[in-house]
C-alpha cells in the first residue's frame, strides 16, 4: 500500500479510537463545565493533525504481521495523545494562539471566559490555567491506549515504558533548545542532538511501540530506530528551510517568523559556523535585536545565502535521508512489501515536501 | 506502630526511593542545563512534604501482609510524584511563588533566568515555561515507580490504572472548583463532591494501590476507599476552618487569605446557605470586591459567625470522621494491629490538627 492508501484506510479508524477515549470521559461526567472541557479537548484532537505517529505504529506492526490486524489501532493512538498534549503545553509556552489555523486549546478557554463573571481572574490567565490542565489530561489519557486493549500485559507495560521514555526525550529536547539561546558557539551536532530528542524520539517510539506489539526480534529494532529518529531530523531540517526560504503561498507560514524570534535554526547555526568573524558579528546583532525590521530580516537572509546555508542544510537532510534509506533497505527482506512502500513513500515525502 | 514510629521508619526509605529515580535521570544527561533542571526537580521533591500518600500506600500493603515487606516502598512513591507534579502546576495556576516556605518550582527558574542573557524572554515567562515542563516531567517519572519494581506485571498495570484515574479525578475536582466561582447557589454537597475529587481521590488511590500490591480481597476495597476519601474530605474542611479561624502563629498562614481570594470554602458555602437574604447579599458584595479592606474581611468573619458556619463545618467533618472510623473498625479484624494503630492515629490527627 502506498502512503495515500494507508492514510485513507487507517485515519478513520484512528479517529474512532480517539473519539472512543473521549466519549468514555464525556459519559462519566455530569457537571456542565466538565462536559464543556472534555468536549473542547475532543474537538481539539479531532480538528486536525496528520496522525503520522499512530500511522507509523500501525505500519510497523503490520510490517511484521502477515495480513495485519486492526487490534493495533487502539494502542497506536497513545502516541497521538502524547503529541497533542505536548502541543497544548507548547502553545502556552510559545504564546501561540492558533494551531493548524484553528484556536489553540488554551485560546479556546480564553474565549470561554466570557461566559463567566470572573472578577478575580483575567481571560488570559483563565485560558492558560485550563490549558495547563488540558495538556496534563491528554498526557494521562494516552495511557488508556495501553491499558485497555487486546494485547498481553507484558507488551502493554513495555509500551508504557516507551511512552515515558518518549516524553523524557521530548522534554530534554525542548529544554536543550531553551538553553541554546544562551550558547554562543553552537555546533551543528548540538542542533542534531536537540531535534533528535524533540522530534525524532516520538517518531522512533511510535515505531518501537508497533514493533513491541508485533514482538519483533531485537536485531531489527536498531534499524527501525534509525529510520524513526532520522525521519524526525529530516522533518525539522526541512521545516527550518521552509520557515525562511519556503513559498508562503504553499506553506501558509510567513518566511520571517523564525528570523524574528531568533530561532536557533539549522540555517542560523550553519551560517554562524561558516561566516567570517565580521559577518558573524553582524548576523548576531541583527538576530538579537528585539525590534528587527523587514530590512534586517532581508539582511539576515542575504547572510544565510552568503554562507550557502540552505544548500548545506539540504545536504545534511540528504545525509540523514540516506542513512534512513539504508536501514529501510536492510529491513526490506523481513517486512511486508505493502509497509515497505509506506515507509519509503513517507521518507521521500518528508524530504521533498514544500509545505 | 503509631503514626510517629511509622514516619520515623519509612520516611528515610521513601526519600531514598525518590532520590534513586532522580539520580537515574541525572546520570543519563550530560547537558549542563538538563543537569540543573533535574537537580532543581530533585531538590524541590526533597525540600518538604509529609509523604502522607506513600505512607498510606505502604501502611495498607503492610496491613495485609504479615511482617510487611519493603519492596512496597519503591512503587509507593508514584503517588508522591503525582502529588508534587500537581503542586508544581497548581502553583503556576494560583501564582503562588512559595510552597512550604521555600521557592515554588517555577519560581526557582524565574530566579535562574538571571544566568541567561535572554533578550526575548522575560524572567516570569521563563519560570512559567520551565514550570509547566517540570510538572509534566514529574507526572511521567511517577510511572517509573510502577515500571521498575519487584511486583508482577498484572499488579503494576492495575497500579498504573489507579494512577491515571487519580489524575482524572484530581483534575475534575480542580475544574469543578474553577467553575464554582460562576455558581450562585452552591450546595454543601457540591463542595463535598469537589474536595472528594480534588483531595480525597489521591489519598484513596494511594491506599488502593497498596491494597492492589497486597492482593487484598475485593470486599475490603470499599471500606478502604471510604477511609481514604473521607480522610481527604476531613482534611479540606479543617483546612478551610484553619484558613479563617486558625491561629496564625501555629498555622503560619494569614487568616484573611481565603476570604480575600473569594475562595468557595466550606465556611462561605455554609454561610450563604444559612444566612437571611439580606445578610447573604451583603456577604456576596464583600466577597466579590476585588479591593477588599481589612475591615471588610472582619465583616465577612462576623457574618460567618452569625451563620454559625464554623460549628456547622466542624460537625460536617465529624460526620465524615465517624464514617471513616466505622470503616476502619470493620477492617480491624482483617488488618494487622500495627497498621490499625497507624490508620487510627492519622484519622485523629487530621481532625484535631491546629496547623
Amino acid at each position: 500500500m502506498n502512503f495515500g492508501e494507508y492514510v485513507k484506510l487507517y485515519i478513520p479508524k484512528i479517529t474512532d479510537a480517539i473519539k472512543n477515549i473521549y466519549n468514555k470521559k464525556l459519559n462519566e461526567v455530569e457537571n456542565s463545565f466538565l462536559k464543556d472541557y472534555y468536549s473542547e479537548l475532543k474537538d481539539y484532537f479531532l480538528a486536525g493533525g496528520k496522525r503520522i505517529r499512530p500511522l507509523l505504529c500501525i505500519a510497523t506492526y503490520n510490517a511484521f504481521i502477515e495480513g495485519g490486524d486492526d487490534k493495533i489501532v487502539f494502542p497506536s493512538v497513545g502516541v497521538e495523545f502524547l503529541h497533542n498534549a505536548s502541543l497544548i503545553h507548547d502553545d502556552i509556552i510559545d504564546k501561540d494562539d492558533f494551531r493548524r489555523g484553528k484556536p489553540a486549546f488554551h485560546y479556546r478557554f480564553r474565549q470561554y471566559h466570557a461566559k463567566y463573571d470572573l472578577k478575580k481572574m483575567q481571560a488570559g490567565d483563565f485560558g492558560t490555567n485550563i490549558g495547563i490542565i488540558g495538556g496534563d489530561s491528554a498526557f494521562f489519557f494516552g495511557l488508556e491506549a495501553f491499558l485497555f486493549n487486546e494485547f498481553e500485559q507484558e507488551l502493554n507495560l513495555n509500551a508504557i515504558q516507551y511512552y515515558e521514555q518518549a516524553f523524557k526525550e521530548i522534554s530534554n529536547g525542548v529544554l536543550i533548545e531553551v538553553d541554546m539561546v544562551n550558547q554562543k558557539d553552537l555546533k551543528i551536532q548540538d542542533y542534531i542532538e536537540m531535534i533528535s530528542l524533540k522530534t525524532g524520539a516520538l517518531l522512533e517510539k511510535s515505531i518501537l511501540i508497533g514493533a513491541n506489539y508485533a514482538m519483533v526480534d531485537e536485531k531489527y529494532k536498531s534499524l527501525l530506530s534509525t529510520y524513526g529518529v532520522n525521519l524526525g531530523i529530516i522533518f525539522q531540517i526541512i521545516d527550518d528551510l521552509l520557515g525562511t526560504f519556503g513559498d508562503e503561498k504553499i506553506t501558509g507560514k510567513p518566511t520571517d517568523g523564525d528570523i524574528r524570534e531568533g530561532k536557533k535554526s539549522c540555517l542560523l547555526i550553519t551560517a554562524l559556523n561558516k561566516l567570517s568573524e565580521e559577518d558573524k558579528k553582524q548576523l548576531i546583532q541583527l538576530i538579537e535585536n528585539p525590534n528587527i525590521s523587514e530590512n534586517d530580516v532581508n539582511e539576515v537572509k542575504i547572510l544565510f545565502q552568503k554562507a550557502d546555508a540552505a544548500n548545506i542544510c539540504r545536504d545534511l537532510a540528504k545525509f540523514y535521508y540516506n542513512e534512513a534509506k539504508k536501514s529501510l533497505e536492510q529491513l526490506k527482506e523481513v517486512i511486508n512489501d505493502s509497509e515497505f512502500e509506506f515507509f519509503d513513500n513517507l521518507l521521500n515525502f518528508v524530504i521533498e515536501r514544500k509545505f
